[in-house]
């Protein structure tokens, strides 16, 4: 078992270079922006080729579990993986373009991915997928049958080696000569949030969206400040 | 010269294998993900593994532009990168797990990353891709300097490669045996705006934010509907 306190490792290439940014090795930094997440981008060897693609996640405190119908089908076994989670927080706008950039938060999980075969940890890491993208969802809709469960492919990776960058504020050209230039500068920023839920014409009419859904309408995808304490322990595998 | 009717490369790796999927193979297509995305995904080989980096980008007709100070340091030398830019539209929350899904246009760039070297090359992929984030902005702050131009690492990607994937509409199992269950189906839309503007603190009190800023307050980040035609001809390298 792990816990939000063990820090992660920083091999050579999860080490920040860059001095603006700000690097986090802590596993509750990790978390936000596991939680703050809606997609990731799984990024994988394909005949000795880097190939990304975007998919949905879930998590709990020791694994990533990723969608993995696409990549999977030209995964190298074995080979190591990278999975980046970015949340785009906004531009910074400053005096010169060369200080312009972009407040984010951004984790990256390296790691061997694991076909995911025991039944029961696979409805468990369906489950963290569901409940990640759609809370109250996964008590909602049909479960998996084992027909379905056996035609699911789903990797899951180790939270083990990560790494953890954000940037946020002002541009950093305030003190310098630009600031003379007498520019606007500041920040820009961007917030993605649920819209009014669509029905599907094939419903009779009338049948309103369940609670669960209808809550999420003008709130933010970003649940990060909401959230306290430490995503499931996988030791309730399967349950609920 | 190539323009929006030539079909992009498919091959195998870019055919798709997802039937619920539709796939095209037109540049039009791929343009229009790229105006509607801001960050991409650009995933490289570092030491014989995946590394996927968010970054933003810029476009012209003929080469994706990416800011690669932080691949770059890394990158092998003539290998294969894939870029994947993700706009995620909405969930599909179907009355089976099974069926859920995400609605999302995206697209998959292959080809091997030229560092930008020639000056003017890399004044017109800056302006690319500070206007693709922040139009307005490259001709209101301070252009960059010959000190400035030599320290941004910047690199080019031929768009002859490429894949784009999307989905959209409702979920699929409204025509089966799930539907008698009497569950609620459809989709929860997401939309990604700016908000408003926040002055760097460094700045005199009152100092509005320009009109181009301003105007993006409560507008969608996804622009692929009102941009109409072909993206900027390299032809003017380092105009404007």
């Amino acid at each position: 078992m792990t816990d939000a306190g063990t820090p992660l490792s920083a091999t050579p290439r999860t080490r920040l270079r860059r001095m603006k940014e700000k690097g986090r090795t802590d596993r509750g930094a990790l978390f936000e922006v596991l939680r703050a997440g809606l997609v990731c981008h799984l990024g994988v060897l394909v005949d000795g080729c880097p190939m990304v693609v975007p998919t949905v996640y879930g998590f709990d405190t020791d694994h990533l579990y990723v969608h993995g119908s696409v990549a999977s089908r030209s995964l190298t076994t074995g080979a190591e993986a990278c999975v980046t989670i970015t949340i785009v927080d906004g531009l910074v706008l400053a005096r010169s373009v060369f200080e312009h950039g972009v407040n984010y938060r951004s984790a990256m999980i390296y790691g061997v991915p694991r076909p995911v075969t025991e039944p029961a940890e696979k409805l468990h890491g369906l489950r963290l997928l569901t409940e990640h993208v759609s809370p109250g969802q996964w008590d909602y809709a049909r479960r998996p049958d084992r027909r379905e469960l056996a035609a699911t492919v789903l990797l899951a990776l180790p939270l083990a080696e990560a790494s953890v960058k954000t940037r946020s504020g002002p541009p950093d050209d305030g003190a310098g000569p630009d600031a003379a230039l007498g520019l606007w500068a500041g920040e820009l920023p961007l917030v993605s949030s649920w819209q009014q839920p669509v029905a599907d014409p094939a419903l009779p009419a009338g049948v309103p969206a369940p609670a669960h859904v209808a809550a999420r309408v003008g709130t933010r995808v970003d649940r990060s400040g909401g959230s306290a304490g430490l995503p499931q322990s996988p030791d309730d595998l399967g349950q609920g």
